[in-house]
């Protein structure tokens, strides 16, 4: 099957789904009101694309490339699209406004899908005549690099636009996950920001220096959960599985869950304080060159993980 | 410098401790009450030395094997050691009754380190002579595949047995992290507890199964985990840093912080439906061969990362 994909905004997020989906061999039409930006996006593809085949991750540029047209007509860039990835602005009337018109020149069946990050489908689809074919498929910045998509379908969505999503997910070589019910922050950023949480506070309340809370993850937690995540890691850490890890455990975690206190720790100060051991680790102007570095390591850990056994 | 080094204790933890020093070129005394212990430790680090040379993470097993030594008379082991690894039961009137037996045969400025994941070391050595060479170094298991060491001082600690034991472990490889105050499961375990305690809410809620989850983190959260560490991914995240992050996804955090609700997420029912989850994907006479398929992985993951650069 070779699907014919949608791509509404040619932003950042725009153009790696462009990449994921060109990479797997669909043909992709990339729509941005803005011609300017449309060309912009495909020298960036281009250049991401080399990357990639420089990283041994796709063997030619020029094929994905083929198959990415771009168009500032909404009608005539989603008349035949059979699935769309909306990537507008974060903002719940800029969205409505999208889907009324997606939905005034879409086929009927063809399923709309969100990446945003934080929004519920329901939020701007519940105005739509077809709710049914919306749902939300929040990727991973970017998705060519981390396969994580959370498929987050609204109450009105239709089984079968959840499964075409994760199957298409699926084709596309990503690695979907079924968010099951509406929840802010989806699985991802919750998990996210409970570890967050706690690590700004251990680093605030003075127990731990920022660099030496990042090497606790990437030279210890971090590494099985790479390959494994977390609940097969403490399945796997005591001798009969979970049961006997939580009984050994459990205490210490539930006591950690109730030290935390109601304090808010993402205060100002507490940002001001991080922000001063990053910017001595790394200067403001690095970043964009350790964004590059990481962009690269994330592209040699997936040659690595391609090169072990698959699960 | 050629640090000799004592290990009281033979099990898993005591035998992983030899193996990464050893492996250092440091010469190990291991000693245990128990000389039938002392054996079946000898053939499980050469196996385990084996399986590391297999993996290309070291070129010979002899080297290293020769110079493990192993003692069942405390005095005759410890006696010129200049650094004791403590691998006891984690139980605090088992440990006082080791640290009084160990102050009895050491140097005076030897330092003692517990194993302990739980215990903070000024309630087993309180009552020492010399407590200020004591303190906690808690390795992730097995620590020859996963460098992170704790090292968790007392308040009675000196900063002279903190910077030897950082230094220790640097030499060996390790990747010590200094805990700057006594606090509960210090910080590896707090991290991994807060999000624990999140996924299993999230699991027990019926927001996501429990492979979905782990699919969640393995496909996502730890990809950059493993090579960057929590803070150093938001503030690659966000054009300006972490402040920018903050002001971004600050209020999503927050709301997910105060949402967590006061209930046990370790209750048994939860544990439960967990392990029927776990064991429709592996049964539980398959936990053997899968810890040994992690560790394969976590030897690969090693390689792969000593072939990148290295920060």
């Amino acid at each position: 099957m070779t699907a014919r994909i949608g791509i509404v905004g040619a932003g950042l997020i725009g153009r790696a789904w462009a990449i994921v989906f060109a990479r797997a061999g669909m043909s992709v039409c990339l729509y941005d009101v803005d011609a300017g930006a449309l060309d912009k996006a495909r020298e960036a593809i281009r250049q991401s694309l080399d990357d990639l085949r420089q990283a041994g991750l796709i063997d030619e540029v020029d094929a994905p490339l083929a198959l990415i047209q771009t168009e500032s007509d909404l009608a005539r860039a989603m008349a035949s699209a059979e699935y769309i990835q909306e990537c507008g602005p974060e903002n719940v009337e800029a969205k409505r406004r999208i889907y009324s018109d997606l939905e005034a020149v879409v086929a009927e069946d063809t399923v709309l899908a969100s990446s945003t990050s934080g929004i519920a489908a329901s939020q701007f689809t519940d105005h739509l005549r077809h709710p049914e074919r919306c749902l939300v498929a929040h990727p991973v910045n970017p998705p060519y690099l981390i396969p994580l998509v959370e498929v987050a379908p609204a109450p009105a969505t239709s089984e079968a636009a959840v499964s075409r999503t994760m199957r298409l997910m699926e084709q596309a070589n990503q690695a979907p996950i079924l968010v099951r019910k509406e929840i802010q922050g989806f699985i991802l950023n919750r998990l996210q920001g409970a570890l967050l949480n706690e690590a700004l506070r251990l680093f605030r309340d003075g127990y731990v220096s920022a660099e030496d809370l990042d090497k606790t993850v990437k030279h210890g937690l971090g590494l099985r959960w790479s390959f494994m995540g977390p609940f097969e890691t403490i399945d796997l850490n005591a001798p009969s599985g979970v049961v006997d890890y939580g009984q050994r455990y459990g205490p210490l975690y539930r006591d950690v869950d109730r030290q935390r206190g109601n304090d808010d720790p993402w205060e100002a100060a507490t940002l001001g304080a991080l922000d001063e051991e990053r910017r001595a680790q790394l200067p403001s102007d690095g970043l964009a060159d350790r964004q590059a570095w990481r962009d690269r390591r994330l592209m040699a850990l997936m040659a690595h993980q391609r090169s072990v056994s698959p699960t």
